[in-house]
């Protein structure tokens, strides 16, 4: 049994600061870092860089819709070729930092609110898609399992990650319990890093009580929540503890 | 005799149209290519580097000072390592199509009032430096002869190419005249041609009538002047009639 | 027989220009004022209301989403506070200007996608209508004909102007036909000009060629199509000879 | 004797948090609002606004370059025209929050590199001050004693308020001592109240120890510094126990 971690990281922006990076990282195996369009900026994206890689942790790019002000949050109408080229400006970016430091660009975690969309919208993730693919390097592109953004990586023929979450309720369906509703977001460290290690096993239990299977490669670990750092920890100790390898998911996938 | 010839294209943004790349590029053997910092976005960057490698022209970046507004025409009090992060990003966004499109990168030419302050500003001239250093790929600084960009290109080990300007008038010490006073821009295509072939041979006429030296790899052809593509054409053929061999300032250098 | 004439003005941004306004203005009555989110900024801003007094046009604000690199014409999915309070924003950015140089601010004419967006959806229009009321000064919002804008603002209890559009074409149930579909874009001054009379009159010949009542108080003449100026006197004119009035909405309103 | 207590607010931005408005607006009796340029967003300015109003905090703009990145703390070379228009924009954005929210409009204190930049250049200077003359409603302008910006809004004809920094050392000819020199900033809530007391009377103790003639009508207190409430309550306090009428500059100006 195998499961990579991942987070989002290097979300500061100019003077402004977010997440708690340090206490999050040394937990995880893979960081999804802000490109500037929703967070970042090109002083975060090294620091940021820097910090992984002095912690091992892989890196990966974090691009999103251009939205600072609503912190690439919400919905914007755009093109396959819009986020295609949008992807790329910003994977490119994010490399030249990794190029300079001497550390590989591991994958591509769309973020925010163009995830989401892409979990049903074919043209736009295929759009994602093809960015991703003409970036090169044979990076991984992480989405929903199910979702139409896995499928068309699979579909333009780049590497794949499913990606699940540790501190977010799911429904029988397998589909993410709304934010909105009551018991969607998961706080105990000891109940979340059990469901991670059921997630390792292919298997969490629903909303409704029942175990259903959830297909992942990827585990997300979110920062900006509380408690952040100790449900990390927490997470990491109890799949080391039930025999989970923890890998980043360059080497899960290879 | 061989002489670089260059121009600043892909400046349009989103809806705005700026510039006549398709005209000018024809007749240009270097072209600078905007990053989405003063002008330029993900698709006219596509596009761009699209036109560019159509007819040949090769490709660099014209990274800028953040000010969409000011079209980064306005000198920005920022710090070397901003300037150094500033210049890998936009480097690194443009690589991504270049990379993307199969076109090497071969230079960065820095823009507007980042161009200039960096004439005499060493700190600043040599955050750029470095931010080229570290984007690799063995670039090309450009700026202008006897600068102190020019002097920390050298100081941080990157190659460098000195510019000269096709349209604009010289004091007798080899400064420009500033675009303020009489005289200092020349707009017809052939004086400027003739003065372009005269600079090819590392001397022109300055403001005062004295013959000086200018000791240039690339003459910058304006896209934006009236009557450019006229002038882009008459600078070429009168280069190639007087035995002056075009080529890219990377096949000048090595 | 009285009708306002409408055109967006002042959506040139920093070095970019777009539209024709001055040869626009002369024709029209109400002038859309971009405020800085899609196009335009403080400087256009100040020169478009100066250039709309001279000319005796009245002015509007012309708000927007927050999107300068898609020129406000793609959908982002806000909140009515969001709504409420960027319309606010950008209405008193405009009115600035507009109380500096002793000019009545009129109306509020939302821009692009937040205009169609804001044709079925309530809450959005809420949002708008809310954020006009409480800009206060008795402003009018224009919307079209029938949709959730209109009904916003009459539930808030602000002026509403319905607004008819010279250069589309109508489906029978008095939509507008796609700007996808052939002959959604009418160009040729003359035939512009005639319809234009009867949407005076309050009838319209919709694309299936059934007569159509279409209840407008403003008619929109585009800035941006090729022949814009011809068609706009040729309007002008057209109504002037019919006996039609051509008077401001506030005017009209009143 | 009296004095007005000033602090920068509504710096946040979208999702970014930044100071301890909360905390701080309590003790002071003007408040500085940021306006969009460099923090603050329509949302965060409605609110700011509404805190003010319900703690009876008088309201003012605080107007920037456009510089998000750099939290319009970096110099920016724009011209007369465009600082004038600038701040315009700005001061109107702001403005339709206080009238929606039924506050008069007090004051306009440029932020950052613009009010530093302002201190000695004249035409800057001009340009600032002439946008608050023309936002009109006898708008009080705030400067450093002694600046060009305090002049030029005499020159022009708006009302002045001269500012003084609790938490800043000062040098023996009444400039304050750089950031980057030891001793430059004061964090004793008690050492700085005392030294209010004293600015409040017209007189404070420089760095090398003389007591310098210091003349303000408002004191800055800043809201990002560590213990920055504390220190505030203290400040308020001290100058309530030692006499002084702590009042809104437009009270104090009249």
């Amino acid at each position: 049994m195998r499961i990579d971690l991942n987070s989002d990281v290097g979300e500061s922006y100019g003077i402004y600061r977010l997440g708690a990076d340090e206490e999050i990282l040394p937990w995880v195996t893979s960081a999804n870092v802000a490109c500037g369009w929703h967070g970042g900026d090109p002083q975060v994206m090294r620091r940021t860089v820097e910090q992984a890689k002095a912690l091992g942790v892989r890196v990966g790019a974090h691009p999103s819709y251009p939205d600072l002000l609503g912190f690439g949050r919400r919905a914007l109408q755009i093109t396959r070729q819009e986020a295609r080229d949008y992807v790329l400006y910003q994977v490119g970016a994010l490399r030249a930092f990794c190029d300079a430091l001497g550390v590989p660009l591991q994958h591509v975690k769309p973020h925010g609110a163009i995830y989401n969309v892409a979990v049903t919208d074919r043209e736009l993730s295929l759009g994602i898609a093809e960015g991703v693919r003409e970036a090169g390097g044979d990076l991984i592109l992480v989405g929903l399992p199910g979702s139409e953004l896995v499928k068309a990586g699979q579909d333009v023929g780049v590497r794949v990650a499913r990606e699940a979450f540790a501190d977010r309720a799911y429904n029988a369906d397998g589909t993410l319990v709304s934010r909105r509703l009551p018991g969607s977001l998961l706080t105990d460290p000891d109940v979340v890093a059990e469901r991670v290690v059921g997630l390792a096993r292919g298997a969490v239990a629903a909303i409704t009580g029942a175990v259903i299977r959830v297909e992942a490669d990827t585990v997300c670990l979110h920062g900006d929540t509380p408690g952040a750092a100790r449900i990390a920890r927490a997470v990491r100790q109890r799949l080391e503890a039930a025999g989970v390898q923890v890998a980043p998911m360059g080497a899960l996938l290879s």
